[in-house]
């Protein structure tokens, strides 16, 4: 099969930050690209050879979108599974696969499947109503403080509460849900493992995450992970686990929680080029949206390895600023060493939203992380 | 000034796979572009915000695609001048600058620049017509062998002739050309200086060309040239000095030579990126289009230090092929560690035409020089 200047066409189900950076590769290669979003604003919306708009949720939008491609891809989980297996059923290739997604999706269904396949993760319980949860803690089934997760799409921090007090259930949507056990851990970490079509698996370098209390947000990515050897091996074994029974094609992300014993447990996976892997543009020979590219087109995958430390600094909306986007003091923060600011193309910033983020690389992970705090500190998303 | 989405607009007159490339930073920071060419399937069509067919040496089509722009740019230096310099007249920052573009457009005023600023370069003779080189020859006034160049428009090996004997004379079109004494050189040097309009200059490192000896174009890029120190400091100098007395805002690539006698000459410059900096992209802090991005909006310049050692292999159309492109062996290559295809997107193939070209990073430069061959010796671009 001839991808590089030929008739072959790859659709991507998303049009968002995600699917921009993966149209770099997919112009680095002259693979022709078709997106559906259903904004007419969306970050890729040029550089990709057609756009459709159109909702992913939608069964006959998704199905007629797919039926034409040669392969379909995703870079938001939360599409049309149905539309997807009917197209996988008519021989289109569709990767991530479907089945995988289903038990990605719905983060009971997640945590379930955890469980099944004997993956360390934090206890937790289902309900069908976030109503439920009320006499759950009446009845002491349930105690405070725990995190509740709206089963079905969730998305950067929306959909996710810390629950210290029964207050805190107010104005919360009563939708599926879990209630997870909080994981009192010493660091958040990530692993992406990428595999092909074919069956060749590689795995990214354990990153280290730091959360915006708030947002919910990862505030610093760290690669590599300052952490001892044995936990970042027990890490990537976990990772492999998960990934061997999710068996997708493409990359997934998994974030995990190491806790104060040392345990690693996974707190729950994305089937995409995921946040925690935007480093790796700058930082290491084969960045994570070409791997995507190549897992799916059944290439070999590239060396995951780094070439330099990466601190990723994600943008995001200030709080207090609604409106046209303005990137205050961009101008100082790329007058330091090492340092990549990536702008999604959104126009309209609200509090957290995400805008961009920055990658700051140094042969010295003490410096890039000094660097990376400057930048923290220096730049503001605001509005006009 | 905000340049991060928002209204303002770079013009860029060219768009192929220089311009492409371009785009990927122009995209990476969300900075509206508009791009003229005079093909339909210029290999920037897409990624741009806007695409102006036409072309680039027609004075009104020129001024009228640069009048609502806010900074032009190119990325190719055959363009019509005149149109630029009624454009700056007006207001419109063109960087580089129609007077730098004048210097380096007509090779022979090129070379009158480089003797009357005592910058070393070979010694030449100018004729207003490749006629005339026969008397010239005849009177004893040239001697073989010698390379014809036209003065005008040559572009990939294109207008460029090793002339051993009087027969090589035939052929060649009758234009205003210079015949240059054949230079007996060790290396074929190439050094990339960048200035931003408010005169912050950055160089890169020294890179090292090898060519191909019928097509004249680059076969392998180095970096760093394998050379002594002083030599690199001299040639440094010696691109530092060009720079200096073009004074352009933007990038000025400087091939040179060193002689047997290490003496360093100038062999021609390009004021834009150039295919001597392609391996920035994979193994620079900045790469020479985000260099180039910075330098004409004014941005500080990015840190040109490599992360690890690349060297760059062009892709060119195959002897005896002409027609729909096939990567040959592209997968194999593929699985070698280090390697990065670009495939500018050109869909018809034809001999010794600029197809793409190849990255190979390493930490080790001989391991990366080795790929490099194995990359040369399995990829090849023939036609369907």
């Amino acid at each position: 099969m001839h991808y590089f200047s030929s008739d072959f066409k790859l659709g991507i189900l998303g049009g968002g930050q995600l699917g921009k950076m993966l149209l770099y590769e997919t112009r680095k290669w002259d693979i022709q690209t078709k997106v559906l979003d259903s904004s007419e604003e969306a970050p890729c919306k040029i550089a990709c050879d057609k756009f459709v708009l159109g909702s992913l949720l939608d069964f006959d939008i998704v199905y007629n979108f797919g039926k034409d491609v040669d392969v379909l891809t995703i870079e938001i989980e939360n599409v049309n599974i149905d539309a997807l297996e009917k197209l996988e059923d008519e021989g289109i290739k569709v990767y991530p696969q479907p089945r995988a997604l289903r038990i990605i999706q719905n983060k009971a269904t997640q945590k379930l499947f955890y469980t099944d396949n004997e993956i360390p993760t934090s206890p937790f319980t289902r309900f069908a109503y976030t109503s439920e949860i009320k006499d759950s803690i009446t009845n002491g089934g349930l105690s405070f403080p725990f995190v509740w997760k709206s089963a079905q799409f969730g998305y950067d921090g929306q959909g996710v509460k810390v629950v210290k007090k029964i207050e805190d259930l107010e104005n919360l949507p009563n939708v599926e849900c879990i209630a997870e056990d909080m994981v009192n851990f010493k660091n958040e970490l990530a692993v992406i493992v990428s595999k092909s079509a074919s069956g060749e698996v590689k795995t990214y370098p354990v990153v280290e995450m730091e959360f915006h209390p708030e947002a919910n947000q990862v505030e610093y990515v760290i690669c590599p992970a300052r952490i001892e050897e044995h936990i970042a091996q027990k890490a990537q074994e976990v990772a492999l686990k998960v990934a061997e029974h999710i068996n997708l094609v493409g990359l997934l992300a998994v974030e995990l929680f190491q806790t104060q014993e040392d345990q690693i447990l996974v707190n729950e996976v994305a089937p995409r080029p995921h946040n925690s892997g935007h480093y790796s543009i700058e930082a290491s020979y084969t960045n994570q949206f070409e791997q995507h590219i190549r897992a799916i087109l059944d290439l070999p995958l590239g060396k995951t390895e780094s070439k330099v430390a990466g601190v990723m600094v994600n943008l995001v909306g200030a709080e207090g600023y609604t409106g046209d986007v303005v990137y205050e003091n961009i101008t100082e923060i790329l007058g330091l060493e090492g340092v990549t600011p990536h702008i999604y193309g959104k126009k309209q910033t609200r509090p957290f939203r995400k805008m961009g983020h920055v990658t700051i690389v140094d042969e010295d992970m003490g410096r890039a992380r000094e660097v990376a705090q400057e930048v923290k500190e220096k730049i503001k998303v605001i509005s006009k």
